[in-house]
């Protein structure tokens, strides 16, 4: 009867940090050797972290990678691991060049301390956020071995999102498992779709599943662990924790028998549970992984600035939370009083800089007046958030949504200063949802709700002109958030929008609006990716561009 | 005896103006006609501009293009058209789709008004700044037509560069002619890779080669033109413009016979002539394709910006630059001086903001100190070129060298703000080099010298505090270049850089240095692409990543 204790090892590596991230491998493998396991399999590049873009092109980059793989190997040669099978993930040196790619996507298999073999990833995404054509040579083979007289398919990640390839010769290979490394972003309602592929493919191989997923925040994605096993039968046996590193053992009797020893849910958290977590690990990671220890923000009474400054309190701990109210002429009172109700509530730092002398000194010099006016402002904000940046060794903090984004709604150099946008990928209509849901569950578990709730009834200003309200030159957020889906989210064009039925004349006015803020937002700070359609690198669009 | 007159069209298409680069391509045609042309060739996707990006990823997109193309052969049904042949780029629906691409990147031959056929690249690049992979389908079959007795076959760019594919079949189609578009950015030196490339096509496949490029600037990337014509005995007959529309003609007689109607020498410009002139193409058309009448930029007296002030007036007339100096109390006279001597040289305008109240209003009100000092400096200036940008509706030019980018010596929504950076893949070495060509080119041209002499002797300094120079924090820039093209453009490790004789300290230092700039780089303003390895999409980078 053969025995294998699979531990599925989400780990959160930290790109390029190759030492760090051998010693976390070797603790997580200490660990489940403790739990009794004898096989650990990680996440798609767990010794490198992942994605490594243009890293992939360096010979020393390689280099470092493949001679941590061997001394992984030789550390397993101690005789206590002489039962225990390993398979990790890293970029390895090809033979064949490809362009300038110079290295396979790779997981390799160690057992007893041997080198069993490896494989070379087979289908290369290249498109979204991903490069890997551009980064790696494609695999061509397939990778098995035995184990405890099982028999082990390996594959990474996009390999079973195409079709053809080495995913088809699963079931001639008579795989009893097929250990899958992934380094899988999360999006809202992704997980759904990787559990059925994952059944299917079970089903239509016959061979369980072991999906191992890297978890962490790694610059704009956020890799949510989730790691699952399914049986042969397409039954799901065990889920590993979301957002959290995480050992999750299942006992392997043979291909359609297995018996999970996680205590995570099968079931998943709902969508705004799963959205607010994976900004709180997305800000957390790169807070922690670029070595800060605090952040600042300007609060300025408003829902974004709210929602941003309870995830870094959930994120980071309250007390490394600077939070700066920064009221001008035309700061009506309760943007003052929320922001200092806000800082109460969460239990963040609080302090005033109020602008009005700042400005002063431009208008004396300069003469503005409209735009420039209106833009000065947000620009002393963000000189003042930048110096105590500075002054301190804050990470700033810009506070704007994907709906200000979209259009442009924003003064760049002004609100948009910062190194990390913890909101970017998230429409103002879910902001408003998210807070209801963190105030809720605050509530539930009798603690104060954050987010006051004037931040979430009011109408949004931006408080840049007397009497100011988003809506004087923006169409209802309900109406815009749909109309920038069909325009970002699903590419629609002009004619495609109206004939569902927007008016025409707003459809011209945002898509413009839209086009002419693409320079904007290629200088803006990156954020966490929660849709299927984050700004940034994974909607590649010129500056110059006449289209409409 | 055929008789065909080849009009190789090197036109400057603005991408996604379709119905502008169309009317752009009738004249060409018409051009060419007058000129007793019967056959005109473009470059690469001249009908919708190059390199489209994710727009390729649109169905109103593809549709308008493909749309383009049907009226185009409806325009040359006209019966002056009849005896004329004519061969666009552009894109076109894929019968198949691969991932998210729908589009090939296709070019189409009109003979007489009647669609004769069409080919797909074959080799799609998906390196460098190139994403093409993600962006196309690739064709898989050759195309070849005949016109006035002779055989012509059609290639799209990558498809010379690559071995394999169409490329190899030209001669057994018994090609005489072929016909190369292509959307080839300017790189230092590029042009005489190009030509060693189509020689040794012509020869090796026994054809004549027109190799037809587009010309102009569009965001980070100059293409220079400077098509060629090669016989089949890899002679080359005729090289058009560089950095300029043309239409250069060339009458075949057979493959290894032909005459050229060309004015321009068949020898290329000296690199700084070309640099010079890409950097004022690439501003000329940034300013004019987004609608912009004149630019805004801080002159401190400095090289930097001394050199992006001339560029800025040899691209768009001085008369539609402003220069601003903005002293502070750390600014030498000569800083004052040298800026005002720039500008009565160049003939812009001119103005003083000092910051001095500016500066005063803030350490007033929040007691800063050290780099948080400085950096506001830097940012009261960004202030005042934005105010002046929103103001006065000026594209504000920010004038940051490569090799400063390189390092992060710049303040980020400080002197870093801007829509364009005229010098941003310029390396400082070059810069001086530059502001020398470019005043002996007056001298030889009995002009005033642009770049006041004291800009380029003086010590380089940044002016944020007492007696600053550049050296207290940097190595000589001679030492720096040479270290950042071993780590940026050659991608060496560590210890290949030290093995070049290197000081280790220095080199710790200094790649600490460009790692951890990533994030500031990643908010940078675009700037023309003249060298091999520019920062921006050229080279992705991760901003987590700790390997050194």
């Amino acid at each position: 009867m053969p025995k294998v204790r699979l531990a599925m090892a989400q780990t959160n590596p930290i790109v390029g940090d190759i030492s760090g991230n051998l010693a976390q491998t070797i603790a997580a493998i200490d660990s489940a050797a403790a739990l009794g396991a004898n096989l650990v399999v990680f996440g798609e590049m767990n010794l490198t972290g992942y994605p490594i873009e243009d890293l992939a092109a360096r010979e020393s980059f390689i280099t470092a990678a493949e001679l941590a793989v061997a001394d992984l190997a030789k550390h397993l040669q101690d005789g206590k691991y002489a039962d225990l099978a390993v398979v990790i993930g890293h970029p390895s040196r090809a033979e064949l060049k490809k362009g300038w790619s110079i290295a396979h996507n790779s997981a390799t298999a160690i057992i007893g301390g041997q080198i069993t073999g490896r494989y070379a990833k087979h289908h290369l995404p290249n498109y979204s956020v991903f490069d890997e054509y551009r980064n790696f040579v494609p695999g061509n083979s397939t990778f098995s071995f035995e184990f405890q007289g099982m028999r082990f398919s390996v594959l990474i990640c996009e390999d079973i999102w195409q079709d053809g390839g080495p995913v088809a010769e699963l079931s001639a290979l008579d795989t009893d498992v097929t250990l899958v490394l992934n380094g899988s972003p999360f999006e809202v309602s992704k997980d759904d779709v990787r559990l059925k592929l994952v059944v299917d493919l079970a089903k239509a191989q016959g061979t369980a599943v072991a999906y191992v997923n890297l978890v962490g925040g790694q610059d704009d994605l956020v890799f949510d662990g989730n790691s699952i096993f399914v049986d042969s039968t397409g039954g799901l046996i065990a889920r590993a924790d979301q957002f959290a590193t995480d050992l999750t053992i299942v006992e392997i009797l043979d291909k359609a028998t297995a018996i999970s020893q996680a205590t995570s849910p099968l079931a998943q958290a709902p969508d705004l549970e799963q959205v607010w977590n994976a900004l709180v690990l997305g800000l957390r990671d790169y807070v922690a992984k670029n070595g800060f220890k605090s952040v600042v923000l300007g609060l300025s009474g408003g829902i974004d600035s709210a929602v941003c400054a309870a995830i870094a309190a959930d994120a980071i701990g309250a007390e490394n939370v600077f939070g700066v109210s920064m009221p001008s002429i035309y700061s009506s009172d309760h943007s003052r009083s929320d922001a200092e109700d806000l800082a109460h509530r969460i239990g963040c730092h609080y302090r005033t800089e109020a602008i009005g002398k700042l400005v002063d000194a431009f208008e004396t010099q300069m003469d503005l007046g409209g735009l420039a006016s209106e833009n000065l402002q947000a620009r002393m904000r963000g000189v003042i958030l930048m110096a105590l940046s500075n002054a301190e060794g804050h990470l700033t903090l810009t506070t704007g949504n994907k709906t200000e984004l979209a259009v442009g709604y924003s003064t760049i150099y002004g609100d948009s200063v910062g190194g990390f946008a913890p909101i970017k990928d998230v429409e103002k209509t879910m902001v408003w949802k998210l807070a209801n849901w963190r105030n809720d569950l605050a509530t539930a578990k009798r603690e104060t709700p954050p987010i006051p709730e004037n931040s979430i009834s009011k109408p949004p200003s931006a408080e840049l002109r007397p009497d100011q309200v988003d809506q004087d030159s923006l169409p209802e957020y309900e109406v815009l958030d749909a109309l920038l889906d069909a325009y970002v989210e699903r590419r629609l064009g002009r004619v495609q929008i109206i004939a569902e039925g927007f008016d025409a004349q707003m459809v011209d006015r945002i898509i413009g609006l839209v086009d002419r803020a693409e320079w904007k937002r290629r200088q803006g700070a990156i954020g966490p990716k929660i849709t299927g359609m984050a700004f940034g690198r994974d909607r590649r669009l010129p500056i110059t561009n006449k289209f409409r």
